[in-house]
């Protein structure tokens, strides 16, 4: 398996903090928000003596409420239909090793979310990439070129929606080209929805278990660790109304035994958070969103498209390459001992010579840490030797 | 994948509960020891507002912790050779998956913890078990024999020590003799030691990572579960001097991004518990092995070797198919409304026609309980239809 290019990016990062200067994480998907105070509250009030496994599939209580949780989403899905997992990571490789046999392609837009090639390598499965382009605001292509991607191996698509690294959410349209493809060759849907409750736009988010017709062949990939700030637990979800695919995955669960326990409990209480809480979650990253959006954008020679949901940004800088972009940022650069962390596009694209000039940015910062952080990214592109215009 | 023998069961025993039978579980390996204090009292006091990712190979005071530990079983590692995981499973799926390619064979001696091969499938390798006998207290086989089992595709040896499920400890003899085609053959040696602290004879137990010359070739497979009555915390670790094989488990411990958090918390502060927690442990399972086994052995047609480690007992019963029988006592068997759950032995031999008339006893039980369920074993082979003498 290849190193992703931010891995190769850590130990700049050690080296950088070990000469004293600060490093603002443009390049990491954890919220700095806290998690809901209902879900801390949990810890303090763990009535066992033992702290034992659980069934395989999970906590009967917390599949019950993520299947009210769906509801409210307009996703109906029973408890049965549920099957809780380590992370939302964990729902992805059981999908890929339950569905895919050795060889089978999984067709995905791209840039892409980097661990779904490792997860396929696992799964012994290949993604065939397909272009989604900043200059299209990383739509799907056609509906003809779409279909021209699918070949005798593949079994699947896989999109993720709100998507990361792009923000981009699928159009009613484009969930529609995807269903009539789906239905036409018999496909997996692997649908990664973990940033559902991040959309800032008036589009409605289409979920890929709302699409008619193609219910056995939609997998969902969920997770609580985005929406509630909780990406420790390691707590997320596979959904499927599929009842092959859920007794072939309920394998792999079995030999892992169980997700964790105090997780579990975690994610059930969150799911209790007021709504005042969501609301304020929202309300940031929507602030958040749009400040670092018009920052880009006033940057000359950079140029990011509105990113629609998730807590990412794709942008094209006026630099030669973005991995040595991002690795000068930490190994040469640095303005009143202060720097940023970015990640090159190129660990989202495993086609080659894409992007080269593209970095994703999340803004899970705070806006006053992020307003130092765009000044940084204005003042690097400004003296960065590798500057294309 | 199969479904596992004991997975079969359950069903059965879901209706055996509608039916009000009351189930005694000698199935399983979950403890029924309270988790210690220490590890219960963090919860109380995680002073954080946020339930982040940790870094993908676990927190450093975790790991620390970890190899100070190890020091005091003789094993000398730093902890940049540990590398926490989810569970002792994940790190049995890694060490398969980064060290072993498609169609490589691990050879096992059985019978084996029966999510191996699960594992192994999920890494693309193949389980090679080679027979040991309860005739022989499941000693491993000659050295020729055990020589005999290695292939051109032989790529590991797994050894489980304690051995769960038969409780065997692997003598100096033994040890030496895989060590030695370890070395000869230049194989990886997964040793799964999670069962280390339950050792009830004076024999020593040797930990793989004490072999000499084979440095470079062992993976050690920890995990708290056991020891602290924490199974559902899911942390474990992945031991190994072999840099090459840390980078490539690294890139899967990277694309799940990290272990538990809260696990890793609790995880850290159970090793505090006082060694007189440890010592009622081991005092209380030493006395419900010594039970378990008389029990067994004092049943007409029984036998069962007695366990060197672990907590749990294979035993041979006067019956036709282990299958069956464990099957009859939840159809069709009670005793005052009463039964026991109980795993057949063929989950733990992929080899065929072999152990039919053996079944796995976990004495994870209090021993109040023990003598209800021993003396419910009486009685329902004293019944059973299936009976052979």
């Amino acid at each position: 398996m290849p190193e992703s290019p931010i891995r190769k990016l850590v130990p700049l990062a050690r080296e950088a903090e070990k000469r004293g200067i600060e490093i603002y994480h443009l390049n990491i998907g954890q919220p700095d928000i806290p998690t809901p105070q209902v879900g801390m509250d949990v810890l303090q009030h763990i009535d066992r003596k033992v702290l034992e496994y659980t069934n395989s599939e999970g906590l009967l209580s917390l599949r019950e409420k993520l299947a009210a949780y769906y509801h409210r989403f307009g996703i109906e899905v029973t408890p049965d239909e549920i099957i809780v997992t380590t992370g939302g990571s964990e729902a992805v490789l059981f999908a890929f090793m339950a569905c895919l046999d050795q060889g089978d392609e999984i067709v995905v837009p791209e840039p892409a979310y980097a661990n779904y090639t490792a997860f396929a390598i696992s799964g012994g499965a290949i993604i065939r990439p397909f272009l989604s382009s900043i200059d299209n605001d990383f739509a799907l292509p056609s509906f003809e070129e779409f279909e021209q991607m699918i070949t005798k191996r593949t079994r699947a698509i896989l999109i993720c929606n709100p998507n990361n690294p792009t923000g981009h959410i699928y159009s009613a349209e484009e969930m529609e080209h995807i269903r009539q493809l789906v239905k036409k060759y018999d496909l997996y849907l692997f649908s990664d929805e973990v940033y559902r409750e991040f959309c800032y736009t008036d589009t409605p988010h289409i979920s890929a278990m709302q699409l008619k017709g193609i219910e056995d062949n939609v997998i969902l990939i969920d997770s609580v660790s985005k929406r509630y700030s909780e990406c420790g637990i390691r707590i997320g979800a596979l959904v499927t109304k599929n009842k092959q695919v859920r007794r072939d995955v309920m394998k792999f669960c079995q030999a892992r035994l169980c997700p964790p326990l105090i997780g579990q409990l975690v994610a059930e209480a969150s799911m209790d958070a007021p709504e005042s809480y969501m609301q304020g979650v929202y309300d940031e990253y929507l602030a958040r969103r749009n400040y670092v959006v018009e920052a880009i954008n006033a940057i000359p020679g950079c140029y990011t498209p509105r990113p629609m949901g998730a807590f990412y940004t794709v942008a094209r800088l006026p630099i030669d390459d973005a991995d040595k972009y991002c690795a000068w940022l930490l190994e040469s650069f640095e303005h009143e001992g202060k720097t940023i962390m970015v990640a090159p596009a190129s660990g989202f694209y495993s086609l080659q010579n894409v992007g080269r000039n593209e970095v994703r940015i999340s803004y899970t910062m705070n806006q006053a840490d992020l307003a130092v952080a765009m000044d940084l990214l204005r003042r690097s592109l400004a003296v960065y030797p590798g500057r294309t215009m």
